[in-house]
């Protein structure tokens, strides 16, 4: 059964998996990280947490949408207690991303390791448009 | 590219994320956990599963749903061999919740943390309406 | 509030949770495996991958889909490096089940444990039909 789907590929997995997938009015996005266009990643979890969100602008941005249009979050974090004492801060960025407070469930947790060792935070979001 | 969301805040954590937010028919839920009204945490998993389950009754309500509404579950839990010793308490308890046999999905996995030290279970839902 | 789902029940945990739901043209599938239909589970990461996709694959056939229907996946494995040092086994099992390039999003963690202790991958995908 074929569907309509709008793909957005990027990046070194660009062969692996998609950034974006859109079918109808829903947006699906890869987990995102906290690593720059040029493959740097940020030096500690607040720059990596400002580094995801650009990196899921970009995303959104591909398909004409933005912040407001994510619906759901899921944290994957490897240090819980780092994020609840760099909270100010971690929440501060996400709240600026969003511009605001933002309208989207979430859910965090603490997994054993993401993608690469030096990784601390990996955000995926649905989004509808 | 603005689209009308119904958002449902709640609780301590209200402004950093919604505990529900519906798009179309597409109900997203936050994780919940097994924690009261007055913030206490459930003594075992077994409460923690019953309260769990309370507290995405009470989101669901807010959007006029309830746990037949819910498509998929995605449960987080910090020692999967302890679901497995309790499984009938956790299961019947996740029954009853249903009030019979769940028309959901689901997606088990051990993870190393929750947002707090004392919590066993995180059940993170989507829902149809 | 009551709405049409079509539910795909299969295996020992048919009475727990189902296989597949889809309401309108969402169809979520419960986390898959890497075990064969006699319940044997496969030798390493590659054998499991492959499996998996099998199961994803005969669950997408119970509604008349198939694996270019897949929108998102999120894989659970036990040992990321694992999945680093046979990155290109798994991955070319990968795109052997999608026929190609796979038009889907990805978010791949590792946690600390799966349903079964010799489980090291699973599977979580949402489709649209």
């Amino acid at each position: 059964m074929s569907i309509n789907k709008q793909v957005f590929r990027s990046g070194p997995f660009k062969d692996f998996f998609a950034q974006g997938v859109k079918v109808g009015n829903v947006l699906h996005l890869a987990g995102q990280v906290g690593v720059d266009t040029k493959g740097k990643v940020g030096v500690d979890i607040i720059e990596q947490t400002k580094l995801a969100y650009v990196n899921i602008q970009n995303v959104l941005a591909e398909f004409g949408a933005s912040m407001e249009n994510i619906v759901d979050e899921t944290m994957f974090v490897t240090d819980v207690s780092e994020v609840m004492k760099e909270a100010e801060s971690i929440f501060g960025a996400r709240a600026k991303a969003y511009g605001g407070i933002p309208e989207v469930c979430q859910t965090l947790v603490q997994v054993s390791a993401l993608v690469q060792a030096d990784l601390k935070i990996e955000i995926k979001c649905v989004a509808h448009l």
